[in-house]
């Protein structure tokens, strides 16, 4: 396993190294102020007892631990508080593969690159499935993927960077296929507060015994610092989940669990209702853009980013560079995401200036 | 890999239930305060910039890598800021098992039990070498033990559970005999400031290029729940660490991270030799309350535990339980710590109320 740095980071420095002034919709970090109840939470930890310093238990703060289950409607045993989503997938997709379920992990095309190359660090062998033209799951080519050397199947609902939102017999669907052939199947759902559609349906709702529901607060509370995340695991899938959570971390950052818990408790409801009409509002924007820069596009049902392809400007590197120069906009090339996007160009809406940068597009394409 | 609850909460949650008062010696928690400047880091970090809300670099604080690198004498290239030591030390067996090095990990008995636990977790296989008589490396048999299956060494030094501080000279023989059959060796300095020999060196004072040296600031600034620890590489390994922290982690989490930058610049030496005065009292303590019991034990050189045994009471869970109700004194049992010392109980002096705990030994043993 060799380090790459990441495209990410190949693109922000090219950005930041350019000449002009770039507007940065790269980068997946929220642009808008976490919850006030996060600052206050901070400080009266910072003024606690010298032992609330000390470890907390391995699998989280309890309190917290219980109001993330009372708000996933399931029993506290089952959650393990992680070192963000990232970790929870990392536990999720480990146990999977640990096992003798086999080695093939399906993963939905195009895809968030951190699935394969955990995938890949785990011993397991990636098999794409392209997604539906809208993005959502192709349910029929997904579970005709899945067989007996499966041992995972990953999805990731509202969707980076499709911006589809799962129908939930979908996922029922692949779920039940994925078990036919003793597979597990994680769900990442980190953009749950994204959801645009209503319609969006946590795969917990399914109650299955072969599905890992993953999420964080990183993008709902706009702390992709703070590293809090949880995972979601079935009864007889939990305890050796918190034994590597044991063993790689011993637990998650006190200071950061703390303020999340006083932030699930202090924060209202409007403080997420505010973000996902800023998204709205920027998606409205930045898609009558594309309209005018008569490029293809599917305007997103969750998440915050959108997937543009413009005739003759296929969305290479190269040609992301060129944006970068010529238009001052930097985006992500679609080759990150596996091979289904590679024409086209993801764009992240987690800046304030969408507008100036949807105006910059209509100058550059549609003249 | 199936979860065990570990003995160390076994022990406490007996304890907890005991009928009488409890002095626990099982965790190893600092019992003192954490610099003031952490304190205060995380009030000025609460106040901060939404923005210094989002990812840290992955690798870490790009300062506070630059304050270790400049403490470490090494270059900021080689420092990976992982989730405390147990992520460090995970990252560092990670590279050994990782490629076609072998599969066997000699560590040294007794044994901090997240090292076994670890190389089974990443496929290695165990090899115990008993330390010498006093805790200190049996270079010979170290040496002996390495073969060309041999991927992996891991020192810990200071070392818990002994005290012993090991000899640079015996780590070099272990480190150039694992070079000859291409091993790499982590050395685990996470209690180098509690060193009352004045004779510990640091292995990366070695400049080998088969040696990973990791170590946090959980103990030294008492704050063992803020997950701050590190790994330093040498320059060919360092990137596909790397690789693993970003897919395992992402990142360390940010306030944590930067109350402990704050703290490393602004907290005097008297802090950390307070912190070594109160331990070396301690241990004269409870080492004379030893002799008074006529126990068998070594006086620790570092780190703050003491290894005992006492006649005719092996330090089984059977007893260490009696201990706790007929004593009021908690400890580890031995076995916790592999084979090597089942007979002895594990004593932590990081409590306050050490010279009740020595009283009431010699009330049990001496009469």
């Amino acid at each position: 396993m060799e380090y790459q740095t990441p495209k990410f980071f190949h693109v922000m420095q090219y950005a930041d190294a350019a000449d002009g002034d770039t507007i940065d919709m790269v980068s997946g970090n929220p642009d808008w102020e976490p919850p006030t109840a996060i600052r206050e939470g901070l400080h009266e930890y910072a003024d606690g007892d010298a032992d609330e310093f000390q470890y907390p238990p391995s699998d989280g703060l309890r309190p917290l631990r219980e109001e993330i289950a009372a708000r996933r409607n399931v029993d506290a045993g089952r959650v393990v508080v992680t070192n963000g989503t990232g970790e929870a997938n990392y536990l999720g997709m480990a146990r999977a593969l640990d096992g003798d379920r086999g080695n093939e992990v399906v993963l939905i095309d195009p895809v968030y690159p951190y699935y394969p190359g955990k995938a890949s660090m785990l011993g397991g062998e990636t098999r794409l499935v392209a997604a539906d033209r809208d993005g959502s799951l192709d349910t029929d080519a997904t579970c005709e993927a899945i067989n007996d050397d499966t041992a995972l199947v990953v999805l990731n609902t509202p969707n980076n960077p499709t911006g589809a939102v799962y129908d939930l017999d979908a996922v029922e669907a692949v779920v039940e296929t994925a078990a036919d052939h003793d597979a597990l199947v994680v769900v990442d759902e980190v953009y749950d507060h994204f959801d645009f559609s209503g319609e969006f349906e946590s795969a917990l709702t399914l109650d299955a015994d072969n599905v890992i529901v993953t999420s964080g607060v990183s993008k709902s509370m706009a702390i992709t610092g703070f590293r809090v995340g949880y995972a979601v695991f079935p009864p007889a899938l939990v305890d050796a989940a918190k034994t590597r959570h044991m063993l790689v971390n011993v637990t998650t950052s006190r200071p950061a669990q703390q303020a999340v818990y006083e932030a699930y408790r202090a924060t209202d409801p409007d403080y997420y209702a505010d973000a996902r009409d800023r998204l709205e509002s920027r998606i409205e924007t930045f898609t009558t853009a594309l309209d005018a820069a008569r490029a293809d596009y599917t305007r997103p049902d969750g998440a915050f980013y959108v997937l543009a392809r413009f005739d003759g400007f296929p969305g290479t590197m190269a040609n992301v560079k060129t944006l970068i120069d010529e238009a001052g906009v930097a985006g992500m090339p679609g080759a990150t995401f596996g091979t289904a996007r590679e024409a086209w160009i993801r764009f992240a809406l987690v800046t304030p200036r969408v507008e100036a940068a949807a105006e910059r597009l209509v100058d550059y394409f549609a003249d």
